[in-house]
């Protein structure tokens, strides 16, 4: 099965590893592995390591469940990551043939892995000048007989785009009409403000995982929930796959969400901080201009100086230890992609570098 | 993608819990995190819980190299597991359209999950009289133009059948000319003296994992050992799937392979003498017939008696507490999967239930 080469994580491969300065990771700061034993200790205790419940153990599920309006365990089964959650959704749902829509600029995935599947995919342009957004009507009228599913990343990577509870409920009812399915990436989710998909509609599948806003990447946990036929339909899957995620994760998984308010509370905390740096460093410096994203942890910043994105973050990399990752990974240009998770003093330092870097660089010219 | 329920996960799941006498798992007694962690505190006090190494952490990799004889480190890659590991391979290296060779009685995996990206599957039956093996011209002669791969399971489950160097170098020979793929799971593997595909053969592909005489199943992790333009296939297709194992299961998994002296020489002890356990149990009961593996963990135990083997399977839990995955599991009736992993106390008790149990249903006949 054909794929292209995924621009976001290959460049992320090929150069995070030089960063300094990491202004376009999109996870909260990862904690250590010895900050999460100090909460886990105790739920350690008698685990086994053999396979243990193969859908992902029943308190650690009824914690996930808690994240949400609706449902019951059975709504929810469990992976390693939201990559493979959204992987495993369009595994059981999209046959060769299906059509299927998705947003511009936005995470790769969602338009390339159906593609491979032997789908058909049409996208939909977000639209800088309107906050990153798009009209309903410009997802609608993209639908075609045989549309099975429309992906979202809600809040949306790069562009932080929010949709609202009412551009939703629009896209719902048409979707409704049609029975197409909402396959939503909410691993960007606010997990104690933001609407889920699979709330609101009953062929919304929500997707999510501990690594960006609970700071544990390292665990590779994610989970999906959704009607209890797609869950049952993945958990049928799974054997040939992945079995289960293990008692160990499962156990962790249990503590970090154990422990969500305070790791809410640090990413939210971080995140203001850092919003606030941007803001007051985008009026120091007209080369740059950012759709301040409402949620989530990444935002799409641009500039007007006319060096392609993947000269500029590969020189700047290079020069300063600054690191993006340019538009061009998602398609468009004179971009970069602005985490807000890492150290407000890595922040100032990186945009200040950023700024100097740039103004040295149109002096030469 | 269509998918029939995998017999022998799906009947694991519904009835392993109410397991007294598990003689069917395929795994070492597992360990238990806690032992784990007294083998592995030196290695974990500075993980982060961050993405970490994409493809493996490079020490890892390293230990994992020396299982094998030949190849570095850009030969190998990680993954959740050593079903994970099978479906990568197969993810990257099959097209529809493609043709694919595998075994039967064997897991299910390796013949319904190339059939569902679209590829048409032929299989060699192993024959018990002789040993659960079969010919290699019984192979070769299902070859056709089309032929893209055989999927082997060495040692192979259920039936422990172990194909000798002879064999494997005949099957080799004829693959080489055809230009044919052989991928070998070799989860069961000795790693201290039999031998490894993708050591004798360019197209030869080794997928192996912690999960069975590591006795760690729990920690979900596996890995692929291939010629360097399979794996960088494989790295690169990851990027939509799973990214990393993670920098802590990394860290663990090392630890395993740093004490794999003890750990094999733990499940060798625990193998030989359930095995000198079945041979005496064996002897008396006429009933039940074995073709004793040379190698693994597991064999594919027959009875004589007019009972089909999901009924025998499901009364005799119910009534006895002794499990066991029936033949029909793997399309092979009047035979039970027979694992010797457990401890001897388990297997010793478990062998005189199902012997006075069965001695009870034909007196009642």
């Amino acid at each position: 099965m054909y794929l292209p080469d995924f621009a976001v994580e290959q460049w992320m491969n090929q150069y995070e590893n030089d960063a300094k300065y990491n202004l376009t990771d999109t996870c909260a700061t990862a904690l250590s592995f010895n900050e999460l034993m100090d909460m886990a200790a105790d739920h350690m205790k008698n685990v086994v390591l053999d396979y243990g419940a193969i859908t992902g153990d029943e308190k650690l599920k009824q914690e996930i469940l808690a994240l949400y309006q609706t449902g019951s365990i059975e709504n929810i089964t469990t992976c390693h990551g939201c990559l493979e959650a959204n992987q495993m959704v369009m595994d059981v749902l999209l046959e060769p043939g299906d059509h299927v829509l998705a947003f511009t600029p936005g995470y790769q995935q969602f338009y390339d892995y159906p593609r491979s599947l032997g789908c058909s995919v049409d996208t939909i342009a977000l639209d800088e000048s309107r906050g990153w957004c798009c009209e309903v009507s410009d997802v609608t009228s993209l639908i075609q007989p045989h549309t099975k599913m429309i992906i979202l990343n809600n809040p949306n990577n790069p562009t932080g785009t929010y949709f609202s509870m009412d551009w939703i409920q629009s896209l719902i009812a048409a979707c409704k009409e049609k029975d197409i399915y909402i396959l939503c990436d909410e691993v960007y989710r606010d997990f104690n403000q933001d609407y889920a998909i699979s709330d609101l509609y009953e062929k919304g599948i929500s997707t999510g995982s501990l690594s960006k806003v609970f700071a544990v990447a390292g665990l590779r946990f994610g989970w999906i929930k959704a009607n209890q036929d797609i869950i049952d339909r993945i958990n049928l899957r799974r054997d040939y796959t992945i079995i289960s995620t293990g008692p160990m994760i499962d156990a962790l998984a249990y503590t970090v969400l154990q422990n969500k308010e305070m790791l809410l509370e640090r990413n939210h905390k971080q995140v203001q901080a850092n919003k606030e740096i941007v803001t007051k460093w985008l009026e120091s410096d007209d080369r740059f201009e950012l759709v301040m994203p409402q949620k989530g942890t990444v935002g799409f910043l641009k500039y007007n100086v006319d060096i392609p994105s993947e000269e500029l973050a590969r020189t700047l990399l290079k020069e300063t230890g600054v690191f993006f990752v340019p538009g061009a990974c998602f398609g468009c240009e004179y971009h970069l992609r602005l985490g807000f998770g890492q150290s407000s003093a890595q922040m100032k330092m990186g945009l200040s570098l950023l700024s100097q870097w740039m103004q040295a660089r149109q002096s030469c010219e």
